[in-house]
């Protein structure tokens, strides 16, 4: 299938095109072969696409609590920085790579997996270029800013026969196994509602999140996607329709390109609702789930550490305790899992097919809030 | 203004015809004038209209807590149960009525107020038979089961310049009034969103609240209600538009006629949203709203008793202590501010125009649920 290409042709659009017309290809060479870089017990050398404050601060210091996963590269537009990385980490030579000579990845034999931080419109040529270059592919949520783009990074991931995995790493932290076991057990009766809010307030205009050009969109896109992905991982189920609002105060300088809040109610096939909310303009970061016969909650429910949750029948009554030892480091468990995917040739838990499913029901939301109508999904 | 009448037409729709009928009478003579039964300080008295499971064991106990209401008269289909009450209670002669003789308490001057504890499809006749016996009416929400009763019952109030007022008594509950206070006060900032669920497992199928004739409607007019009049309450703003979702088994065999869960969500004028939950299958009190300087939650929020009540930024930091001594009942809160509005003439705060409002939103949510669109409010 090739896309509809408008006559501007970028190079990312060339990438995409690219991309997509390998869906239909003979899938013979996509079966599973040996991993990149050999099996055995070595640590897999991750390249961390943009050091930014999520990859520099949050993923960088966690290859501390990996197995499987160690830091080999950087790839960065900042070469004081991307050096001072490489001197910390004492990374080899060659482990420092530009935006433009990224592409030399595919030489450096250390690098099995890229790991692309970088905004989300640049998630889908940075990706395709890994693939490119022969090299497995975790890439940040959102998985990209359009459907469009989703299929065509799956594509070049099939084409290269690499693993593709997106960044949620509530599938590894533990509270959120937890509330999941408690559900999928029966012990709070049938699913009838999840609730999840997510949302803080964004006081500094000037970042690239609130670019539309970089973002693709706003709150949604970037928190309120955790609130999706509760609503599908809690219930274990597909939404069958979407409908949505959207509040934005386009006079608040914020505000210009994308949304602030836009809340939306999901209907599941098995009967249950998920409503759920994003925003830009307050704090906000909870995922609740009511059953026929009881409840589990999780406030904060989603953040790097210190989440708590609790079971209940009427509110909050029984708190369950924090998990220790190994695993509960939720970055350091989606490390390791996709060092583990790319040794063995399984597909991630989270892989780009699941960023795609996201995909399809945000953009089912913003054109739900956009038509004032409830959009249904396939 | 003369609603459009159909050719069957019984007792209840004559009386709501020609009460709209007085909607466009002059207003002169619906000036304030001296109060029925005279002003002073004697406790006004009360007619309970339905000795269900409310009346009978919720309203009637808390005469005990009130300064200015006294229980002087019951109605009801069951003699054996009104004589019951009325010998435990120690009222006078003449103090129980059957349904047929209802409109004799025209001629008991010792009934001041009549408060309509009745399924929600009689709540309009019945409040308009007691204004046409020169009483004042304290009705319990739903206020009726359309926008036409709710006109029609306001007209007769006018036109018997008698007062009326809805039990929502969540106006007189200390929690939701400190919650209110905070939030108008500018505690938590700019309002920005709230969220309500209201819901509890209706297990008995045969309940009066299940059948639409008497109902009206399922979760929504019975439970959900709650969940709007705090979002209203709470914003103090009026919804420009409504987005609703409904699912419901219609298998089960107590939601052959009316809707499990309803979920719906509103747009209010500032900018802020409201989320709002409905539903007979699982237990949910809450009511949460974010400011962008902090949070107000109230959870259980709008029970009988047992409420609890938190502020914070991030999470329930800081437990808000429950009320003492007078005003903490807000069942006798509410009978009293009848009673002194009866007294003074001044409209109650929860005035027949409030039950309306809830009544046109509560048809619009029904209405977008079954279209599967934003409906527009005006």
């Amino acid at each position: 299938m090739t896309p509809d290409l408008g006559p501007d042709l970028g190079r990312r659009d060339l990438l995409l095109a690219a991309a997509a017309a390998t869906v239909g290809a003979p899938l013979a060479a996509q079966t599973r072969r040996a991993p990149a870089g050999g099996g055995g017990g070595r640590k897999l050398g991750y390249a961390i696409v943009g050091l930014g404050n999520y990859g520099l601060n949050v993923i960088i210091p966690c290859f501390a609590d990996c197995e499987h996963s160690r830091l080999v590269a950087v790839v960065s537009g900042d070469p004081a920085k991307a050096a001072r990385v490489a001197a910390e980490h004492k990374l080899g030579p060659n482990a420092v790579y530009s935006y433009a000579d990224y592409d030399r990845i595919r030489d450096n034999p250390d690098i099995d997996i890229v790991y692309v931080c970088l905004p989300n419109s640049m998630h889908a040529e940075y990706t395709i270029r890994a693939f490119r270059a022969g090299k497995h592919v975790l890439c940040e949520k959102p998985m990209a800013v359009s459907v469009r783009e989703c299929e065509a990074m799956i594509a070049a991931g099939r084409a290269a026969n690499r693993r593709l995995m997106i960044g949620y790493r509530c599938h590894f932290e533990p509270f959120n196994l937890e509330a999941r076991r408690i559900v999928r057990a029966g012990e709070v009766g049938r699913v009838r509602y999840v609730r999840s809010e997510h949302g803080f307030v964004m006081r500094d205009p000037s970042v690239w999140r609130l670019k539309r050009a970089l973002s693709g969109g706003g709150s949604l896109m970037d928190i309120g996607i955790y609130a999706l992905q509760a609503a599908r991982y809690m219930t274990g189920e597909e939404p069958v329709s979407v409908s949505a609002v959207e509040r934005t105060d386009r006079s608040d300088p914020r505000f210009r390109e994308v949304e602030d809040q836009i809340a939306w109610d999901m209907a599941f096939p098995s009967g249950a609702i998920a409503g759920c909310h994003s925003m830009y303009s307050a704090n906000q970061n909870r995922v609740f789930l009511a059953g026929s016969e009881g409840r589990v909650e999780l406030e904060p429910a989603t953040r790097y550490d210190g989440n708590r949750m609790w079971t209940g029948k009427d509110g909050r009554e029984k708190p369950v305790a924090p998990p220790s030892g190994p695993g509960r480091n939720q970055f350091a468990g989606q490390l390791d899992h996709m060092a583990r995917c790319a040794l063995s040739g399984a597909e991630p838990i989270v892989s780009g097919e699941e960023g795609l499913r996201d995909m399809r029901i945000i953009e089912a939301i913003y054109r739900s809030a956009r038509e004032g109508r409830t959009v249904k999904l396939a």
